[in-house]
Parts: structure tokens; sequence; C-alpha cells
């Protein structure tokens, strides 16, 4: 089996960056509406995002990341050897997202205004409430031809196009600019500091019956692994890596 | 485009019947967990399965209500012409269910006791709640072997089977001996009569831009269709037959 990895962010403001670029990549897994169930999990998906944008304005905090990694960049330029024409184009990508970032309109305006999910979010936390009586308009919707619901849907998400590859290029710059070392948890419990540290991965076999619980501060983070089972813990090694 | 039928129950029992109904369709097309999505849509239906079970216990109504059908199929087998074996075998399914229902364990009781489920559920209404730092241990069974996953998702389900045969029995039977009536709506409303009716169904060409809403009690029951978009309403020819 394959390893596993596991982020872990330090701050507020990781986790909300993590938790839109985990909903962003489902609603585009699921708005094709191929299988049973990916309706459901759009819905959900397309809810969470609307209500974590409505409760804290990332667009500021993610222009300012964007730059500092941009700025990390024109070091690279420097080291001998560097495709200089590609760093520049991706540079120039940076600069161009970090720079509309602030000046757009606040992210979410049109799930917020839109009727049909109005509709699906008052009964969506009812048990079983997505049901053809609760939300009628729901099942109309879901009967409608595929060109009607894929048109509904790029209005809704056409607005968050933005924010998705702003949190895709910075979250890819940071995972692959970390490195991971080899760590030794003694009887599964591991701590170390945590100075300007923005989230930490780790790294596991998949099959290892264990799972990491993390929790920390901007001082100091700790990880306890914790058995799937009835397992005892005994010292684990796995990797780890810390993103600045 | 094909019709589209609308189910709204003019009860509490038969409210609780279509969403576990529903909520055992969806866990039961999701649990393969083949495509993107379907773990959040199987997840939601079990957790929404389990609070329902826990807020009512439908192990009587339903075992009363397929005993009735038993009663009303004996009238049937009176009717000459009519396969009598055949409604036998049948017959002696619904008094099976009816008699194990009321002394089956409580269900979901396999649900309530899981750890994996409860992580999920404590997480779940969290926007963005099922990252894999929230529930590491989601994320750990997640990408755990197919045939392991299936194993736990048996043993979660299991007990279900029983309630899952009961309602599809009493469903089919309720929805295949009523009589669609051709009926008008002037000026978008209608109402009618609704003693002993447990539910009504509503059939409707899908391209048409109205869905119905229904308000009812055990007394009436009103149906107003309601445009989607900015149409005006006129009359409105649906069809729809009473379940009683």
């Amino acid at each position: 089996m394959s390893s596993l990895v596991y982020e872990f962010p330090l701050n507020e403001k990781c986790r909300n960056y993590l938790r839109l670029s985990e909903l962003l990549k489902q609603i585009d897994q699921c708005r094709g509406l191929n299988a049973p169930g990916q309706a459901t999990a759009l819905f959900k998906a397309l809810l969470d995002a609307l209500e974590l944008l409505e409760r804290c304005d990332l667009r500021t905090d993610l222009a300012k990341d964007l730059e500092q990694q941009n700025s990390r960049l024109e070091a690279w330029a420097r080291v001998p050897g560097v495709d200089a024409a590609a760093l520049e184009q991706f540079s120039q990508k940076l600069e161009s997202i970090s720079q509309q970032l602030p000046r757009s309109a606040r992210l979410g305006q049109a799930l917020r205004e839109d009727r049909l999910l109005s509709a699906v979010r008052s009964r969506f936390a009812i048990p079983g409430g997505l049901c053809a009586f609760d939300v009628p308009q729901l099942h109309h919707w879901l009967h409608q031809p595929a060109e009607r619901q894929q048109q509904d849907l790029n209005a809704w998400v056409e607005q968050l196009g933005l924010l998705q590859q702003g949190l895709s290029l910075l979250l890819t710059l940071w995972r692959e600019s970390s490195q991971f070392t080899t760590q030794r948890a003694n009887a599964g419990f591991f701590q170390d500091s945590a100075e300007h540290t923005e989230m930490i991965r780790l790294r596991l076999p998949g099959e290892q019956p264990v799972y990491p619980v993390v929790s920390g501060n901007k001082y100091r983070f700790t990880i306890r692994f914790m058995p799937v089972g009835n397992t005892d813990i005994g010292n684990i090694d796995f990797e780890l890596a810390n993103i600045k």
C-alpha cells in the first residue's frame, strides 16, 4: 500500500485554506453529477464553502501569502541553472492573482443570492431533509437536463475560480518547498517547536494501523499517534515536514 | 422528458418512512465508494438515518402498516384469476417481517456504538469539517483497502436490512395500489379532503417549469404550484393519487 500524507494547519488561516481547498476540490469532482450521491456531496461542499466565506474573508491573507512566495521565487531566479523563463511565467501568475484577489468582489455572493441554494440550505441540517417533499424545487432541478444544471453550477462557482487558482498555487508551492525528514515518536508521542510554521505534513505507510492527532499553537506542536482498533502504540517512525 | 413524481406525506409517520427510505437508498447506492463524493454522501446518509432512528422508533408503526397491507391482500386472494401462489408467498413475506420487526433490537445500535462514525458525527456540521486534520481516523479509513471498508460498512448497515425490506415492501404496495386521476389547479391552487390519506402523489411533465408545495393535516391538504424562475402561474393540469 502507498504512503499516506496528513496535513495539520497550526493556525486559523491555514485551517481555512485547507478546508476551502478540500471543498473546492469536492465541488470540482462532483459537479458533473455523474454518480449517485454526488448531488448531496456537491451541495454540502457548496454550502460549507459559502459558510466559510461568510465567516472569514481570505482575500487579503491569500494575496499576502502569494506575494511572499513570489519574493522567494525571486531568490530562486539567481540560482545558476534554473529555468528563468519558466520561473518568470510562474512569478507573473502569482503576481496577477495576488493583485486581483483584494480587488475582486466579496467571494460567494452568487451562492448567497441563489434561491435554490437557499432552499437547500434551510433544510440541509434536518436528517433526511433533502427529500422531494422537503425541497421540491431541488427534486425538480435534479431532473432537469444536464446542460441546464451545468449552467446553474457555472453561475454558482464562477466567482470561486480566482480563489481556487490562488489556493492551489500557494498549497502546491508550500508542499513542494518542504522536505520530509525521518522522526521517531517515542511511545507514540512527539513534540517540536512550531516557530513560524504554518502547517506540518506527516507521512506514514497507509497500512500502519495508527493515525496522528496533532495539537499546536504558534510556539509548539505535539503529535500523538492513536491506534486504529485495540492495538498498543510503541515507537512510531514517521516522516515530518514543516511548512514555514 | 419523462414525467416527474412528487410524494408528500400527510403525517409525521409517513414523513419518517419516506426520509428513511431515501437515506437507505442513498446508503445502498454509495456504499461501493466508487466515485468522488460518495463517501460524503454515504456518511451523511448514515448519520441522518442514525439521528432519525434515535428520535423515533418506527418498528411498531411499520409492523402495523405491513399487517394492514396483508389483510388487504387476503381480500385480493378471493378475486377470480389472481395468482394465488404468488400472493401467498408475498403475504408470508409481509407476515414474517411484521412479526420480526417489533422483536428486533432497537435499530441503529451498531451505528451509535462505532468509534469512527462518532468521530465523523462530531465534526460533520462544521463547514469543511471532514478534512484530514479534523478527522484523521476518517482519512486513514478512506485509504484502507476496499475489502476492509466493506467489512465495516456491512457491520454498520447489517441491522438496517429488516427496516429496508419492510419499508420497501410497504412503499411499493402503497405506490402500486394508488391510481392517478387528472386534476386541475386553478391559478396554481388545489385543495381536497385528506381523510384517511397517508400521503399523496403528484405527477407532472418534468420539463414544466413549476414545482408543487403541499401543506396538509389529517382533514385537508392544499397544493400550490410555484414557478421555477419568473414565469406566471396559470391553470395547471396534473395527476394526483391519494394513498390511504
